[in-house]
């Protein structure tokens, strides 16, 4: 089945949902937007391929949801408030039952956000998709990966590591007949990768509470210690305090359950440090999100002069405590273009 | 050679000019942007893929500032000034020498409209690269599609035919050899193609004066009549009143010349019209780019309740009058997804 571009816009992506700051929505050359006054726009744009950020095969609307969904995710650790996407779909042949479900998922989660699609492209290409976020946030009232400062606390939202292992689950389903609980247990796992929550209220909720946040996507131990060099600064990472989940204790040895919460990428949740003296605020929030203090940051091993994204000595600005033993690294996270 | 994602920002994207309004640029989960005070955010993106919008082979380079030309050309069309800008960068390997090209590409065009790249993405997949584009107008300052009105003129900015052309001598080389004359005459249409000047100037300059506008980029029919769509009419294009071009009247005969005129794509020009009582203001604007008078527009046929975007019967709003006679539409413009 052929569908002409206009047609696809019309048919699965317009008219969805309706914003008032959307002054000019799909169907010129361009939007236009209304940002609230005395807002600062917050910005971040991530693009998943078959095959890369997901196996082939993945459902399409597991791959809409989870384009918008490590999109929101960023904005979550900027403290940020979700407005507008745009969408860019190179799609190899435009088949109807891919872009109705493609779409599905994509506005299941934007609606639940009050994201409008507000314009982008479609192109016959092959499979990539690039979903741009727009939102906002106060005036110096945003989050970044540089503040976090020696004392502080090291936090992580819900349980890091369940993502990798519903991928590996995917990947490698279970041999033979499984238990109820194995297969919840599988479910679980499986959902946590294919469908992982932004945490944006908790985002926005940690503003004034946290010196420093972003968001898991490379694995626990990449992004503490991308946080440590944008911070100038290290940590040591307490893995006997990480969260229990009893879905990746059900399914996988204790070696390989540590590995995929320090390595594993994928989870999308906060990764944030905070000041003692405002620790109480954080229990204050009551978070409907489990935050876990996992560590603290230290004055680390110098700053080497390497910029925020500077790679190499990531891993080693980190210790990793096990029984209070210092854990060897084995391995390292998610590098796209990495050899 | 293998680059790791974040060398590749590093050492080709990040650091290029730098602008006031950009409050955290690359590095972190987002960028925090300041839109000037009582301003609005004009929005746009598109997607470029290998074999699709450029052959196979068109150096890095000129895919460079081609995905960045063609975000420029919109955000012309609705009289806005470009800012900011995110790509998306999907490469099947991180090549030194493309990457190098394309950077000093997109950043040539950047540099002269003083746009920032303030973040995006690289992947290892196919090649496609999509770039993002924001910035802003005044408030109900902005052009749409949608304003013409029986009676008004139809303008074109430049010389609509020529990229075409410049494709089919990039795709079918001249055969044997040939005058320095027609050597000259391909280059020029060559770069035409390959280094469309969007119009930014002109289109801030007609704000105020224009009804609707857009750029041309699936061809001169084809966008008329989607202007005549978006406004609920029709027009008339006189084909004797297009814009000569020597370049094309040397290397093509008349049928091939009109052709491009009319059908060819990717001219990047703006398309615009113009109320008879500020045709003056046009002429006073003293615009470095020419504008020719090509057409009229009409009550049309009717607006059959069909949107914006709506396909089909785009092409039958718009005559074309030759020497007087009415002009049978051969070639539709250009539809990525089209059958």
């Amino acid at each position: 089945m052929s569908l002409g571009e206009f047609d696809i816009i019309a048919r699965y992506f317009a008219g969805h949902g309706s914003r008032r700051d959307v002054l000019l929505g799909i169907g010129d050359d361009a939007a236009v937007l209304e940002v609230p006054a005395g807002r600062r726009l917050v910005v971040a744009m991530d693009t998943v391929a078959a095959g890369v950020h997901y196996p082939a095969g993945t459902a399409a609307a597991d791959i809409g949801y989870r384009s918008l969904a490590v999109n929101l995710s960023d904005l979550a650790a900027m403290g940020a408030v979700p407005s507008w996407m745009t969408l860019s779909l190179s799609l190899p042949a435009a088949r109807a039952d891919w872009l109705e479900g493609f779409a599905g998922g994509l506005f299941q989660l934007a609606d639940r956000h009050a994201v409008a699609l507000i314009g982008g492209d479609t192109i016959r290409g092959p499979e990539v998709v690039t979903v741009q976020i727009a939102g906002w946030v106060e005036a110096d009232g945003w989050m970044t990966r540089s503040g976090a400062r020696p004392g502080d606390l090291v936090y992580v939202s819900g349980v890091p590591g369940e993502a990798a292992a519903g991928l590996a689950v995917i990947q490698s389903p279970l041999p033979g007949p499984t238990s109820k609980s194995g297969q919840a247990a599988a479910e679980h796992l499986r959902q946590r990768f294919l469908r992982p929550e932004p945490r944006v209220p908790l985002g926005r909720a940690l503003r004034g509470i946290a010196s420093a946040a972003m968001d898991v996507s490379d694995g626990l131990l990449t992004d503490l210690g991308k946080l440590c060099a944008a911070s100038g600064c290290g940590a040591t990472l307490d893995t006997d305090a990480l969260p229990e989940s009893a879905a990746m204790r059900s399914l996988f040895d204790a070696a390989a359950v540590l590995d995929f919460a320090l390595a594993g990428g994928d989870d999308y949740e906060l990764l944030f440090t905070v000041p003692a003296e405002r620790v109480s605020l954080l229990a204050a929030l009551g978070s409907e999100v489990p935050c876990t203090c996992i560590g603290v940051v230290t004055e680390g091993q110098g700053a080497e002069g390497q910029g925020a994204e500077g790679q190499g000595a990531e891993g080693q600005r980190v210790i990793c405590l096990c029984a209070g033993q210092v854990l060897p690294l084995r391995r390292q996270g998610h590098d796209h273009f990495g050899s």
